[in-house]
């Protein structure tokens, strides 16, 4: 059913997007460098002719994926649901495609409106890694205990201040999460110490009383880590 | 069973290559231009400490991707088969993988002992192309007529002077393989002109007796290309 809507009235979209981020220096727009959020800024403009800077669910570092990060911005144009899509795509690189298009309601935000996000971490346990998965991976060789692994992660699960699994790096530290969420990258690699028996699954705890950076594990390649999907409450998409 | 070798002797060796050819000017090595088998060559040599140049069964072009491209050379050092797969592999970039290295009779040569080469192409047919499968696929959305493409391919079945089929570019017409062999891109460049309807499958023998590229399609995108496996007697392989 369409809605009436006033003349200027302007239309706030959320894009569904998957990238492989390999090429590309995270989400974030920075000067003078090829950026997902740049990359979309720029095909919105040449196709709607309208200067918006979309706001993610959150940025992605350098080399991490997507398959559905989310993305949210106001367009003043009319433009049919079905086309938005369908124009950023032949203007995107091939490396960045929109899953989906919607308009939605004019209080929703990709970053503000998030409930939750998914990520999936992938780790090629194999001799030889094909170059076609050598982006998409990380491939490790070594023995790892991925029980203990499992039983690591259990640890964590619930709601905690995760100060001590935050992002190592000043320029990542920053993460546009929410105030406690943990850095995937971190919790990986620390998980991967448990893995390699250079830390016991016991000690996780402690690491996160500690609220210490310097206490968890080093940070796992970008390149096994994808952004699976954001969670938003469902009455956001206008119908 | 170890066979008794002469002091001095040189070994010959066979390598099965996988590899991601987006980023490579083709297999061949040229001057100031990243190829695969300059990337092999150096890795020999850091490896080794000799100079060789791998032999491929073939080139390929910039952009086509092998999951079995085989290269032979002569090596004086005495290496254990296991050791040279895997020390290549710490060497090589991650496009670059070397399945299996064995010892082979003196007389293989990988370009001259083939017995017959298998290439696929891969065409995708979703509206939306995921970001890490567009590398290694010609995304195509246009409808296609695929059983008059299956009846076109069964036209070419057979020994022909493949002249009409052969590459158009004039820096691609020396290929590798044995004379009269027809290009993968040209093939499936005009098969796709059949299944667009542009051309009929019936027309397929009179453009092989005219012997004139001319009449063939056009050359079919580098991206969906794979060299397969390489066929050879199978005496070759020193047991």
């Amino acid at each position: 059913m369409d809605t009436i809507e006033q003349p200027g009235e302007s239309r706030v979209w959320k894009l569904v997007l998957a990238y492989d981020g390999t090429e590309f220096h995270g989400w974030q727009v920075q000067p003078d460098r090829v950026t997902v959020q740049g990359e979309l800024r720029n095909a919105l403009a040449r196709v709607t002719g309208e200067e918006v800077l979309p706001q993610g669910s959150g940025r992605t570092d350098a080399g991490v994926h997507a398959l559905g990060q989310v993305a949210s911005f106001a367009l003043a144009a009319p433009i049919p649901e079905a086309n938005l899509a369908r124009a950023l795509n032949r203007t995107l690189p091939d490396s960045i495609r929109v899953l989906s298009a919607a308009r939605v309601t004019r209080d929703f935000h990709a970053r503000h409106s998030a409930k939750s996000k998914t990520y999936e971490y992938r780790i090629f346990r194999g001799e030889i890694c094909p170059p076609w998965q050598a982006r998409y991976v990380y491939a490790l060789h070594a023995p790892l205990d991925v029980n203990a692994m499992q039983r690591a992660a259990a640890r964590v699960r619930g709601e905690y201040d995760f100060t001590s699994f935050a992002a190592s790096d000043p320029d990542r530290l920053e993460r546009g999460s929410t105030g406690g969420s943990p850095d995937p990258r971190t919790l990986v690699g620390t998980f991967l110490e448990v893995g390699r028996g250079n830390l016991r699954e016991t000690e996780i705890p402690a690491i996160l009383e500690s609220r210490a950076r310097e206490r968890a594990g080093p940070t796992a390649p970008a390149r096994g880590l994808f952004l699976v999907d954001v969670d938003y409450a469902s009455c956001d998409t206008v119908s």
